[in-house]
């Protein structure tokens, strides 16, 4: 914890793993987190994209989360996906995370209807901060455009902060474009603000950001927060080039069915490589040829907790 | 009902009215719901775009579904918009519809993850289909890529009505390409199309659409109909034309939040012209500019019932 933000360092959204019925399974999802911690981790982000949660029911993703914060990972340091496209469901899963204790909630823009404006982007963010009505909340905005193709604009991000300076404290810009990202810092200095990935990770402490947030967290943590631990070293350029080439050989292939395969291979558990629909597993000689890469050009391996 | 199609005709996505709490209001959902069907609907479409429905909670879509059913709705009119984007939410709002006896569900494919192919959405509706086990459900595929991102292709549909020809027995083409429409009608013969514009009514009942399933319908029934019934007769292109250029007076302004002041318009209520955020009401200037372009254009007026 830093004086600074609630949240900073290394966040990984947590992958889901699935049982060979199709439904979660919880003691494998509370196994990783629980490793992730273990591996330089210093928040989750259960309920990320990468985490398949828009393919969670409402009350699966609620049921993970209890798994989670009753299997005793601390919830200060959980930052929970509640961003769904319908108002009220929002709502629910929101306060669920906030009764659980959750450090702060990750919340996407409502993402079906696309001609939406920032005024009525604003009205819904405060219609559920209003609804929610309880200090404890703390939500981190979700940026996300190539995915929810509906995304949040620096101005809104602004309107937000200033209506709501105690509620709204940070976000997460996964939108790849560094442009973004820096011209968020340089119009927010103090909120916190996390780059999607650790390509961006050295650039962005360089300019305020609070750390990352990055689906490759799930597998590279300990590296990842290695460069977050030493960015201010005359090393960090050499850190950073590292952590950056080993994420362009993970993303060379389908990132959620690629970390699946990494994790299914390295624990030696199969089931892991399992996707829900409309997500399928990547072809097995394609995983393979993505970890042959991975071991061969960096000595990569997962290590046990 | 026709010997050909359960579903057939004119078809209104029925717009959903919102108290001045902000829920969803059953009682005057329940009362336009019985108007659209007096007014010349052929049948109903609860929770499609036009709805709103994907700014509904899960619960909320239920109970504005019980409040139709229980509220003397005929269930088998009813063509209920079950499709979200996790395959677990689909499956318990699809049973319960299936369970209330609608005559069938329009299913978006899942939408919020953008990088899927026809084989994952052809897994998730199978295991949607599968999880479900009942032959009472009869699916009606939801294609709209310009909202939902992720459409259906015309080979997608093929695979489905062969895997499942008992139970993926219709399609709404929202995608506005009449082109889209004409293939999938050509490559499925005795499959209920339906487009998802008035615009092609006239154009899809002569290549073997079954009607229309459209947003105007909430205001304009009684004259698609009036089409619908007389395509086969030398005034048809004269009566299309006529509803055409309503269409585009209506769809010069944002549709849902004009459709609704038009509604709130014509029963003085003005508690219709809420929407939901994402969604914020039209300008009242603007929704008065539109209503007199229908009226002195067309002499337009919403009939009581």
């Amino acid at each position: 914890m830093t004086a600074e933000h609630d949240f900073y360092g290394v966040i990984a959204p947590v992958l889901t793993p699935f049982g060979d019925d199709g439904a979660p399974d919880a003691a494998r999802y509370l196994a990783h987190a629980k490793w992730l911690l273990a591996d330089g981790c210093t928040g989750l982000a259960p309920f990320g994209t990468t985490g398949e949660a828009n393919s969670l029911g409402l009350d699966e993703r609620m049921a993970l989360l209890d798994a989670l914060v009753d299997g005793g990972i601390d919830p200060t340091l959980l930052l929970a996906g509640t961003g769904l496209c319908a108002l009220s469901d929002t709502v629910s899963v929101t306060r669920h995370a906030v009764s659980r204790g959750c450090g702060g909630v990750m919340m996407l823009p409502p993402f079906y209807y696309k001609v939406v404006n920032d005024d009525g982007l604003f009205a819904y963010y405060a219609e559920v901060i209003e609804q929610i009505g309880d200090k404890r909340l703390k939500i981190y905005l979700y940026h996300i455009p190539q995915v929810a193709q509906v995304g949040l604009s620096v101005a809104l991000v602004g309107r937000l902060i200033k209506a709501y300076p105690d509620t709204v404290v940070g976000l997460k810009d996964s939108s790849g474009d560094w442009d973004n990202t820096k011209a968020l810092l340089d119009a927010y200095p103090g909120f916190t603000i996390f780059p999607g990935s650790e390509t961006f990770l050295l650039d962005g402490m360089r300019n305020g950001a609070a750390g990352c947030i990055t689906a490759t967290g799930n597998v590279n943590a300990r590296m990842i927060r290695n460069v977050y631990d030493n960015w201010q070293t005359e090393q960090a350029d050499d850190l950073q080039a590292e952590i950056t080439a080993m994420r362009t050989t993970i993303q060379a292939r389908p990132m959620i069915p690629m970390l699946k395969s990494i994790v299914a291979h390295f624990r030696n558990d199969p089931g892991w490589t399992r996707l829900r629909p409309p997500f399928l597993p990547l072809d097995a000689g394609e995983a393979q040829a993505g970890i042959d890469e991975l071991t061969e050009q960096y000595g990569f391996e997962l290590k046990a907790a």
